[in-house]
C-alpha cells in the first residue's frame, strides 16, 4: 500500500495507551486485542469488523437535509471513486487495527446500466480488494446483497409483485455468492428493506411470504452448488423503510424459517437499533436468538430509546455492552460471526478524525463490557443465584418435566399431596445491584 | 330463569331498530342477526362471545383507584355471588342476544384455599352453568385457565422457576380442561400473562421455553386422552403484566410453535389491544396469523394508539372492523372461534346500562364492518386489482419461482435477456381512496 | 397560461361529480367547493392548500433508497427547471381546482452561491408567481424559510453555537419576510427542523433558547417595519431530524412563547403527524392550541401510529377528519389559516395522476369530515350532552370557581354541609356510540 | 422509639462499608453521607427521601394479580395499622440512614367516611409522626394530596364537570396544607393523575383548565394565609391513569402556569420515568425545567424504555444518574427539594430485605452519579468544549444576538460581507467518549 495515496492523514496506527489521560480519544485505553480472557484473545472474543456503506459511503445527507460529509476518496469518475475509496478503507482498517470488514455489492463497485456492467465492475474492484485483503491480512466477515436502494425494488425485491423484479433480485444474488466466495467471506447477509409493505389493501402478503421462502431456497441451491461454505444470516428489521418488513425480529424470523424448512441453512444477525424498534430492550434479540440456537452476528449499534427510527450510532452504553458479551460469552462466542460497527457517524460530525473517534469509543465500550462480563462469569455468583433458582428442576417431578415426561394427572397428584408452594421472592433488586457491581 | 332475580331491570331484550333515531343507542341500528350475507347469517360470520371477567367481574379499580362498579350480584358469600353473577351474566347474554360467552376458571367460581377446594366450587358452579346453557342456548365459545392472578403464579406459571408452581398450574389445567369437556367449550385458551420476565438478570430463558413447550404437550395428551375435541389456541400479548412475554406476537408463537413440533395442535387466538402494544398496525396479527392458516379467534377490542398499556376498550372504528371482517371473509369465516369481546366498559361508566350501550354499540360497529366488507368482496374491484397487480406469478418463470422451480441461475439469464424490469406505481393513495368508499 | 406547456396531459379540470361509480378516483365525490354549511362555503371553511416541497419537488428519496419520482418539469439548468415547475404547479392548482398553496423559499428558486444570488433567483421566481397569482387567482396560504436543509444549518439555525450561522438564517429570514409582503401571503410559518439537539453532552440549552427567542423578536420587529400584515405561526415537531426539538408540541411552544412574551404575535401551524410523533392522539394538539387561543392552521396529513417517523401520507380516515372539522367548527373556523396538505405520495406511487388521486381522495375525506361535524353541531345532541355535564359550574359555589372567587375554607364548608357528590358515569361508550352515528 | 415493636428484625442500622466484597449488597459501597464533594456533602447534595406509598402501603398487586406483599405492621384496625405503619417507617428511615420522607395524605391516615373523619385520623397521626420527626431528625420533603384514588375523583378532582366534587378536592387541599405546616415540609406536590381525559368527546378542555388554574389560585391565597412557607411543586405525567393528563410533561406545565399567570407560585418535580413515558430522553426534564428556572425537585426512579406503562423501578443506571447529578450540580442543587425515591420493589419482591436492598442499591448509584458529574466538572474538560463551541457570542454580531439588540437588516449586513460560515464539527462521538471516561 506504500504508493497510495494516504487518506487520513496525520493519523497513525492507533496505539493501546491505557496511561493516557481522560482528554486523549484518539487512543484505546480499555481495547488491548492482545489480553487474553476466559481463554482467548480479546480480538477474539470481539471480531470487530468496519462497515463500507456508512464509514466510507456515508454522505451525511438525511430526509431534511444535504451532503454535509465530504470525503477525498470521491474523486474522478464512479468507478476512480470506487477504487479510492478501497484503498481509503483499508488504510483505515489498518490504522484501526481492525481485522474485518463487511460491505453490499453497490457499496464496492458502482451499479452500471446493465447486469452485465454492474457485475463487471464488481470483478474489477473485488480483484483490488483480494489484492488488499492478501497485503493486510483483513478479511470480509459478511457480504450483503444490497437488494433495496435501486428504484426497481421500491416494491420489494424477492417480494415484488412483479416477478420481472425478482428475476432481477435473484440474477444480483448470485453474483453476490460469487464474489462471497471469491473473497472468503464468513458470513453472507440477506436484510430485506423492502420485503414487507406499505399498505396491506394492495398486498398479497401469503403470496410474498412464499416467493421470499422459495428466493432463499435457491440461495441455498446455489451456495452449496458452488461449495460456498460461509453462513448464511438473516439481519431483522421490524420497520423503516417498509410500514412493516416481515423478518420484524428474532422470533418472527424464526418462525418463518421454520415454516418454510430453512431453518437448518440460516442463523441471524441481530442488530440492537432494530430491536428496540420492534419494541425489545436493547439485548432481547441477541438473548432470544442464542436461546434458539440461532445468534450468528451482530451488528453493533444502538439508537436512542425515544426515537422511533434506525440513528445507528455508535454503541458507546457499558451497560448494554456488557449484556451483549455475557450472552456472547454464554454461548461460547460468535465465530463465525462478529461485532460488526453498522453504526455512522452523526452527519454533524464532519472531520475526517471523528471516524476513528468513534470507532475508538465503541471499541473501547466493548472492551469494557467484556471484561465485566468475563468477571461476572469467572466470579460467578449471579450466575450460581440463577442456577440455584432454577435447581428444583434437577430431580423429582421438576426433572420430569424437564425431560417431559411429567403428565397433568401426575401434577394434579403432587398438589393433592404438597398442597400451596411456598412464596419465592425473585429478587430482581438484588440482581441488579449485584450487577452493578461489575459495571 | 323465570324463578331468578332479574338483575338489569328495566332492560329488556334488546330490539334491532334500524329506523330508531340517533338519540337512542340501546338498540341495534346495524346488527341484525339474521341478515344473509355471502350466503351466511350476520350472527355467523361474527359469532359474537361476552367475557366474563370483564363485564361480570370487573369492579373498575385501576392502578391509581380503587373499586367503583358496585354490581347488584356481588352479595353474599363467595359462592352465593358467584352463583348471581352466572344467573346476570345469562340474563345479560339473553337481552343482549348473544349466543357464546368465555370465561376463567376463576371467573366462575371463587378459587378455594385447596385445589380440591376450588375444584369442588366449579363442579357446582358448572352444574349451574350447564343448566343455563341447555335452558337458553347460549355456548361457550372458550374457556381459559387463570395461571396469573394468584401470588403462586407471580414469577410464572409454566415458566416459573419452581416446579412445584409448575405443578400447581398443570393441576389447574387438568381441570379446566375437564371443565371444557364438560361445558361443550368449542376451544379452549392459553394466555401466559406471567409466561415471561421481568428481567433477563434472573432468567434462564432457554429453560423456560423448554418448560413451556413440555407443559403444553401435557396438555395435548391429557385432551387426547379425555376426548376433548375443542380447538386449542395461543393468545400473544407483547408485555403487561410481564416486561417481556414469550408469546409476544402472532408470528412469535408460530416460532414457538413450530420449534418444539407444536404447531399442528394450536391455532392463535389475536387481541388487536396486544398487537398495537407490539408495534403492529390493528390488523396485523390478524392477516398474519390468517396467512400461515394459523387464525383461531379474535378477542375483539381496541386500544387507543397512544397509550402503551392495554385498555380493553370496546372497539367503536368503523374502518378497524372492516379491515378485520375483510380478512375473515377471505379466510372462509372463524369457526369455531369467534369474535370474543374482551374489552371492559370505562371504570367511569358507572351505570348497569353502560354494559349494554358498549356491547350495543361495538356488535353495530362490527355489523358495519361486515356490510363494508362484503360489499368490498362482492364488488371485487379491489381483490381484482390486487390479483392483477401479482399476475406475473401466473406464467413463465414467475410461476416457476411459484411453484419453488426456478434458479438463480434461470433468474441471471432472464435478466440478460429481458433487461430492466419497467416502473410500476404502488398506487397506494388509489387503493385507500377506493376502500374509503366502501366505508 | 395558454401558451405554458402542459405538464399533467389528459387531465382536465376536476369535476364535481357525485354521481359517478365507485370504480371512479379521479372526480370529487364529496367535496363540493360551492356547498354551503352552517351558513359558510365549504371551501370556505376547508380553505384547502398544496405544498409546494413535496408535490413539486419530492422525487422519491428516502434513507434507504434513490429517486423514483422523475417530473417533467425537472429539466434545464436550475432556474429553468424552477420556472417549469411553478408553471407546472398552478397548473395543478387550477386543474384540482385548490386556491392556494404554500411554499419554502428554496423551494420556488434554487440557493445559489451567495446569498445575493439567491435573492436575485427569488426575484425572478416571484415575479412569475405573482403573475400567475393573478391569472389564477390562487393565492399563498403561507411561505416559510428552509432553515434546516443547507448544511450550514446542520448544527442549527436560529440555536446555532456558531453566531454567523444564525446571522445567515437572519439574512434569509429577512428576505422571506419580504417574499411574503410581495405575495400577500396569510401566513408566514416558523418550522424549526434544526432547533434542538442530537445530544445533550455538546449543547447550551438555556442559551440556544434564548437565541431562539431573540431571533424570533427581530422577525416581529422587522414584520412591523416593513408592514407585514400576516399572521405569524410556529409549527410544533417533537423529533425528527433532531432527536429532541424544543418546539415538541403545542404546550411546549405556547410555554416558549409565553415565557418569552411572544405569545401575541404568534399562533399556531398544527400538523397531526408530529402530534402523533409527540405521543398524543391525532386530534389532541389541535384541541389543545384552540383551547388556548393559539390554533392557526392545519398541516392537513396523516402517519401510521405504529410508525415512529413523520411519513406524511394524505389524510384519508374520516373520523379523524371528522374530529379536526369539529375543534374547527368549534372555534369559528380557521381564517387566516387553512388546510394544508403537508402530505406526499408514497415514492411507489410513480405516476403523474397519483397526485391527483391522492388530493382528491383527502380532499373527499376531509369533506366528508366537515358533513359528519356540521351534523353533529346542527343536531346539537352530543354538545347538549357536555354541557349539560358541566352544567353545575353555571350557578352557586361552581360559578364562583367559574369566576375565581371561591376559596378553600369555602369548599370545607360546602363539603362539611353536603358531604360526598353523588357518582356520575362518564357514559364514554354512550359518546362513542352516538358519534358514530355521524360518521 | 425504643418501646416500640421491631418490624425489621435482623436488620441493623445500614453501615458505610465500601470495603465489604461485591457479594453483600446490605451495605453502602458508594454512598457516603459525610463526604465532602464541591464544599457540600454528599447528602446535601443527595437529599435522599423515601416515599410512603410504595415502600409502606404497597402490597404487590398490579391489574392482573392480586397481593403478594404481606408486612407485619398491617395488622389491627385501620387506624392500628396506620400507627404501626408509622412507627415501622421512622425505623426503616432510621436503620438506612435517609433524613427525608414523602407521603400523601391518605398513607398516612386512612380515609374516613366523612370529611370530618378523614381530618380527625390525619390529625392523630400526624401528632405521632410530629413525635417520630422529633425523635429522629427526620423531614418531611414534601406532602401531597391524593385526589386521584378514591371514586369520587374518577372523572377528575380540580376538573372534575361536577363542581361538588372539585369542592371536595378543595375541603381535602385545605387540610393538606395544614398538616403541611405543622410538619413542617419542605414543598407540597400536586400530581393530577385524574386531571385530564379519558375521551375528548365528553370533555370541555377549556373549562377544565380553567378551573384547574383557579383551584392552584385558591391554593396559592391559603397558603400565604396561614403563612406556609414550602415551596408548591407540579408533578408532570403524560397519561396513566388518564388517557391524557394536562400536566403532560416539563413544558406543557411551564405552558399552563405562566398562561394562568401563576408561574411565580410553583415549580416542577420532575420523575424521569414519565418524562420517557411523554416520549422525550430520561434526563429530559430535568434538563428543561432547569434552563427555565423551574426545577425543584426529582423523584428518583426509572423505567423500562420498551415498556409503555409506569413501572417505578429503583434507579440503577450509573450513566442516568451522572446525567441527574450534573444537571443538578449545573443548577447547584435542589434546596429544599431532594431526590425522593418514588420507587417501589416489584411484586416478584416478596422479602422485606428486599426494601433495603432497593433503596441501598439507588443510593449507590446516585452516589456514583454524583462522584462522576463532580469529576466532570471539577475536571473542567467537557464544560470547557462547550462553553468554546458557543464562544461567539460573547462578542461582535453574536453579542449583540445575546443582548437581543441585533436586527435582521444586522444579519443581512454581516453576511453580505462575510459571505459563508464556516463548517464546524458537532463532535458527538467525541462527547460522549470523554463523558465514558468518567463514568
Amino acid at each position: 500500500m506504500a504508493t497510495e495515496k494516504e487518506y487520513f492523514k496525520g493519523i497513525s496506527k492507533i496505539p493501546y495507551l491505557p496511561s493516557a489521560g481522560p482528554h486523549d480519544v484518539m487512543c484505546f485505553k480499555q481495547y488491548n486485542a492482545e489480553e487474553v480472557l476466559l481463554g482467548r484473545k480479546m480480538e477474539d472474543w470481539l471480531r470487530f469488523s468496519v462497515c463500507y456503506w456508512h464509514t466510507f459511503c456515508g454522505i451525511g445527507a438525511d430526509p431534511f437535509g444535504s451532503q454535509t460529509l465530504h470525503r477525498p476518496w470521491n474523486q474522478g469518475t464512479p468507478m476512480e471513486s470506487a477504487r479510492n475509496r478501497l484503498n481509503a478503507a483499508f488504510e483505515f482498517f489498518n490504522k484501526l487495527g481492525v481485522k474485518y470488514y463487511t460491505f453490499h455489492d453497490r457499496d464496492m463497485a458502482p451499479e452500471g446500466s446493465t447486469l452485465e456492467e454492474s457485475n463487471r465492475n464488481l470483478d474489477q474492484l473485488t480483484d483490488l480488494a483480494l489484492q488488499l485483503q492478501a497485503q493486510t491480512g483483513v478479511q470480509v466477515l459478511w457480504v450483503t446483497c444490497n437488494l433495496f436502494a435501486h428504484p426497481r425494488y421500491m416494491n420489494g425485491a424477492a417480494t415484488n409483485p412483479d416477478s420481472h423484479v425478482l428475476a432481477y433480485a435473484g440474477a444480483q444474488l448470485k453474483k453476490g455468492l460469487d464474489v462471497a466466495k471469491k473473497l472468503g467471506a464468513e458470513n453472507f447477509v440477506f436484510w430485506g428493506g423492502r420485503e414487507g409493505f406499505y399498505s396491506l389493501l394492495n398486498t398479497d402478503v401469503a403470496a410474498e411470504l412464499k416467493h421470499m421462502a422459495n428466493f432463499f431456497k435457491m440461495a441455498v441451491r446455489y451456495k452449496e452448488k458452488i461449495g460456498l461454505k460461509c453462513q448464511f444470516l438473516i439481519e431483522p428489521k421490524p420497520k423503516e423503510p417498509c410500514k412493516h418488513q416481515y423478518d420484524y425480529d428474532a422470533m418472527s424470523v424464526i418462525g418463518f424459517l421454520k415454516h418454510y424448512g430453512l431453518d437448518d441453512h440460516f442463523k441471524l444477525n441481530i442488530e440492537p437499533n432494530h430491536t428496540t424498534l420492534a419494541g425489545h430492550s436493547y439485548e432481547h434479540d441477541i438473548v432470544m436468538a442464542s436461546a434458539f440456537g440461532m445468534l450468528g452476528s451482530v451488528d453493533s449499534n444502538t439508537g436512542s430509546p425515544d426515537l422511533g427510527w434506525d440513528t445507528d450510532q455508535f454503541p458507546m452504553d457499558t451497560k448494554n455492552t456488557t449484556l451483549v458479551m455475557k450472552a456472547i460469552i454464554e454461548q461460547g462466542g460468535l465465530q463465525p460471526g462478529g461485532l460488526n460497527f453498522d453504526a455512522k457517524v452523526r452527519r454533524e460530525s464532519t472531520d475526517l478524525e471523528d471516524l476513528f473517534i468513534a470507532h475508538i469509543g465503541a471499541m473501547d465500550a466493548f472492551a469494557r463490557g467484556l471484561r465485566n462480563a468475563v468477571r461476572l462469569t469467572e466470579d460467578g455468583l449471579l450466575p450460581g443465584m440463577v442456577k440455584e433458582r432454577y435447581s428444583s428442576f434437577a430431580q423429582g417431578l421438576g426433572q420430569r418435566v424437564e425431560e417431559g415426561t411429567a403428565t397433568l394427572e401426575d401434577m394434579e397428584a403432587y398438589i393433592k399431596q404438597n398442597g400451596e408452594p411456598k412464596v419465592t421472592s425473585g429478587k430482581q433488586e438484588k440482581y441488579e445491584s449485584i450487577f452493578n457491581q461489575y459495571i
